[in-house]
């Protein structure tokens, strides 16, 4: 069934439990490494040939239920004019933070068109290669996540410039929210029209947050962008991590597919979210480095605690570690399928 | 009442809410900054005269309701054969980290007077200096947070290989944690024996675990600690942080008091954990960086979530950073004793 993955997100009847991996396309791939040689991340994503291939590389090795295109959450960065670099073993550097009013209204507006015409592309050369046969995933971040790499420069221990900002400066963080979001709603309907059939919106950072921060400072910005894309009518995945005291707060802000990190169990999800929702997750990625029978057990367990309803799409808690063996990948599955069909 | 905080842990009517912070010696004081100049962090740790000045420095500065000696939670390690420093910028690094059973039996046997006579001595010290002023809290880091340090090496950001060592090794895995959990306990029984009258143990990174794990690999261990310490009469903090989905299973461990972070809003913590135990928390301590009148609305919702009732001791829901300024800290102390005197 080529769209289990798809019927699994609207809680449709599926012959099995789909299952795919976030960053299934990766440096823990030898296939990826070896084009990683010649090309930077950054000139991958934007040569779609190269994002094709690479899009393409765990769908010929393992048996996965959804592509997701090969592409950073940073990408929208640029062409709003807020430059960056991924450098050497640092992550990501913002060449000029945002620290005042001048910072925000400095962003320009987006044109998904004109400012990220290769990832466009990258999905219309994706659809015509899987049409039929597997469903393609867009994705964006979250404004929480990109307001704090805008704020913060780079990667954050405590989230304390961001969260300060916030505090200090309520109006203004809800402008540049509002502009950050509607970077990404643009984004993702360009996505949806040039082919993706579902969404997934990473808010990497938000478990950062207080529930009543989350409250006041993101969810109605995020609504702003969920509402919108689900009237496109593919399903939206929302998803976060460190985020056990805010997932009713998710849910509300929208989506089709709530993604739970490993340490919240899915039946406690369940439990706390309702049938109205499907549940996207959850087994811990170090899972992966375990020897196979307790990988397997934990898998199983993933499995039980889902319920065996449809509206479960397997996938790890969070994305797949560079060091992870390709063979534990194959391996769950192709048990997840196993274990699950009828 | 110079023992409200103590009171407040045991539940019982005090004359307003008790505050301290956690970190509240530290690198955010220009007092203790002087002192640094010319002293490592260990050298202060290791003279009790030293140890005896920083621990007063905020009971000076500040109207907190406990003191809490001044040490760091790996010191147990060098006693017991894993010697570690502290590398510039780059937090503790362990010089030989355990991988394999080796490494687990090569691990001394812990005699606190022997091994760490310095801060037992600074806790005789301290109570000599306080008695009948101010409480004195001692601590330890809890044997998951000890294992993680001595497993990854340092700090670590997925805690990879000591979930690993955790997932493929559990047998051993466990003689560690027994080891350490005997470590911890009789370091925490000595003292209580010098003179500490409440105790806290950090259990920083257990966070990162799933609940099924946590039950498995850390509970035993810890109720192992819990249970004996609680039996000398002094009040146990039992304290982590991203324990959103590990509240219940933290106090089934035990604790005369459960320390919980900012994510997890009081009232839902004492909804899951009921009235038989004591809270500590839980303002974002980024909210010490927000304009006054923000700050001060946060804690009063903090004060107001936590009910009003005996068994809050005010605090943050993680340590003081180090840019903090003191003044938001004398105004918080200050203002949770004006909102709730009584």
């Amino acid at each position: 069934m080529w769209d289990r993955f798809l019927r699994a997100c609207r809680r449709e009847p599926v012959d099995a439990t789909p299952v795919w991996f976030m960053r299934q396309a990766g440096r823990y791939m030898a296939e990826y490494r070896k084009i990683r040689e010649k090309n930077t991340l950054l000139q991958i994503c934007r040569a779609p040939e190269l994002a094709l291939e690479v899009t393409l590389q765990p769908l010929r090795a393992f048996p996965v239920d959804a592509a997701i295109l090969f592409a950073d959450i940073l990408l929208p960065l640029e062409p709003i004019g807020a430059s960056f670099e991924f450098a050497a073993g640092e992550g990501p550097v913002i060449h000029e933070p945002i620290r005042d009013r001048a910072g925000v209204e400095k962003l320009r507006p987006f044109d998904p068109e004109e400012g990220l015409p290769h990832v466009l592309e990258a999905i219309r050369l994706l659809r015509r290669e899987l049409d039929g046969k597997t469903p393609l995933i867009g994705f964006a971040g979250a404004p929480f996540t990109l307001a704090s790499y805008l704020i913060e420069g780079g990667k954050s221990a405590h989230f304390l410039k961001v969260k300060r900002f916030m505090y200090s400066e309520p109006a203004l963080f809800h402008d540049l929210m509002g502009k950050l979001a509607e970077v990404v709603r643009r984004y993702l309907r360009a996505q949806v029209t040039a082919g993706a059939q579902a969404i997934q919106l990473f808010d990497s950072w938000v478990g950062s947050l207080a529930p009543n921060d989350y409250r006041e400072f993101v969810l109605p910005h995020v609504r702003h962008i969920l509402a919108d894309i689900e009237q496109t009518g593919v399903p939206v995945i929302h998803f976060g991590t460190d985020t056990g005291s805010l997932l009713e707060l998710q849910r509300e802000a929208g989506g089709t597919v709530i993604g739970v990190d490993w340490r919240t169990p899915l039946d406690e999800a369940r439990r706390r979210l309702g049938d109205g929702v499907a549940l996207q997750g959850n087994l811990d990625p170090i899972l992966l480095f375990a020897p196979k029978d307790v990988l397997l057990r934990r898998v199983d367990e993933v499995l039980e605690r889902a319920g065996g309803t449809p509206g479960h799409v397997f996938n790890l808690g969070h994305g797949i570690l560079p060091e992870t063996s390709p063979d534990a990948v194959r391996l769950v599955a192709e048990h997840v399928h196993q274990r699950t069909a009828h």
